[in-house]
């Protein structure tokens, strides 16, 4: 049985992932904000390092309240939109709706969870450099790897399916069974360029070639595995120079922290830095910098907001 | 005995303490760089907290080589520029000159004694909110006491002299025989916050009143007075204490740092972070976060220089 899928937020992740699903065949309801008549009207465009595509007829809604109940809800916002969600989705849950949050950080879906709790939760960590870059135009640039994660919830069977869909579809996908694992993995990257890519207002390739913010961002990736490893999460300085070797030989990325800032909407520091930091601190150890780079972040954020 | 001063780089510093010694009828000759024609057609002007006063006619120089010898040269150049004392200094020495460094930063005084091997060399720590507002125009905001300290030589009466010069010129003054204390005390508040003013691109009220940022504030000095502790320097937590005390009824000032790098001038890096941050390292003690500002910092005037 096919799973219908709902795709809340359709930005750089949510028109990707949704827009490769919807390519094969899948059935694929999207939760459209500022763009919606556009959509309508001209469909969804992704100009991506897999091979461009149209969708010139795609399923879109500027309300859930005119959507179908879906079997799989990828929430596709930012977090610091997550406020909404409880009048956002209870029109397309039904009774087996697994929620599968597409976001960044860590205690996300802890927090989902506390509000939905008849319903499994999971988590979907992309590797991914993707962008908006206009109304229903996201480009594609760089990775594309998702892997799926059940935090609660007997839908472990749901999740595969999700992930087989992907895979047919040509996206490289996985289901771990250590959800917590994977979102501190891609702390490892997230805390480190996010942040300061804001408060250098630089590129990654800039930071990561540049003789006083390589070390930084080293010293920074291994407090992340440090931080991990007290929370008693297994991850290895390999880690973190595999992660750092990687972001060489990327394509120059603005993370979405960066992103966000150049357009002066709120900074996802709750749920990248200040759980973390908090996770970290609760199991004694302090991320020296890592805090120093979320209070930075906080200041900054203030001077705009 | 009447000493004979000479004054090198006539900016906040220099125009004020020179200014202060001429006025209260010391001779005094001023190094001019930039404003030279309009010093010597309009004199100097500094409107201070103590009283505002002009001096009409100053021995104003734009060479040293015009210069006469001096028993004390204050030397009131940005570190950055202390390559050029070599080709300066010599025409204004005599066998018995001291030459006091009214300058920011841990080390300068090794190496500029290193260069000068006869003469008795000085440190001058000025704990004073003054800027530069226009051509031979000193604004002095607040505060204003100088500490002075012999580095090498046996020139200690002489020291003791130009203490005396201040107090009668109605300058708040003192001779300290630990110019290594009073230089670490010095960096307990310039090292928070001329970087983070930088960074942050902030005056130091925002940020010792911001919620994010006035702990790193105190992060900061508690890791310079640590770092002092460690190279055998007695400063106190007290003193930190007393520092945010202090700048929370300041008048809002910039740092000499964050008006070098909105004028994308050279930074005093090497001085207020690198030295410091080396001499701690050497003495066992790693100042973290002050070495995150330093690579902030690094990167940041990159960007312009």
């Amino acid at each position: 049985m096919k799973l219908k899928y709902a795709i809340v937020g359709t930005g750089a992740l949510g028109g990707f992932y949704g827009g490769m699903l919807a390519k094969s065949g899948q059935s694929v309801e999207f939760l459209v904000n500022s763009d919606y008549l556009y959509v309508k009207e001209n469909g969804l465009k992704v100009d991506s390092v897999l091979g461009d595509f149209h969708l010139q007829t795609v399923s879109v809604f500027a309300k859930t309240t005119n959507m179908s109940p879906a079997d799989v809800v990828f929430v596709c916002l930012k977090t610091t939109h997550n406020h909404l969600l409880k009048d956002l989705l209870p029109t397309i849950l039904h009774d087996n709706t697994v929620i599968i949050l597409l976001q960044n950080g860590l205690g996300v879906e802890a927090d989902v969870a506390k509000e939905f709790t008849n319903h499994a939760v999971a988590g979907g960590i992309a590797f991914i450099c993707s962008q908006k870059v206009g109304a229903g135009h996201v480009a594609h640039l760089d990775l594309g790897r998702i892997i799926l994660g059940l935090h609660t919830g007997d839908k472990a069977h749901v999740l595969q399916q999700v992930c087989d869909d992907f895979v047919d579809a040509g996206v490289p996908a996985e289901v771990s069974s250590d959800l917590n694992l994977i979102r501190w993995r891609k702390l490892v990257w997230n805390i480190p360029f996010n942040g300061t890519t804001v408060v250098m207002n630089a590129t990654t390739n800039r930071l990561i070639l540049d003789e006083a913010t390589r070390p930084l961002i080293y010293d920074l990736m291994h407090e992340v595995v440090a931080g991990a490893n007290a929370c008693g999460v297994p991850l290895s300085e390999e880690y973190a120079r595999k992660m750092v070797d990687m972001t060489e030989t990327m394509t120059p990325y603005e993370p979405s922290m960066k992103i966000d800032f150049d357009h002066r909407r709120e900074l996802e520091i709750e749920y990248i830095y200040t759980r973390p930091i908090e996770m970290a601190t609760a199991a004694g150890y302090d991320m020296v910098r890592v805090r120093m780079l979320e209070q930075e972040l906080r200041f900054i954020q203030k001077s705009y907001l």
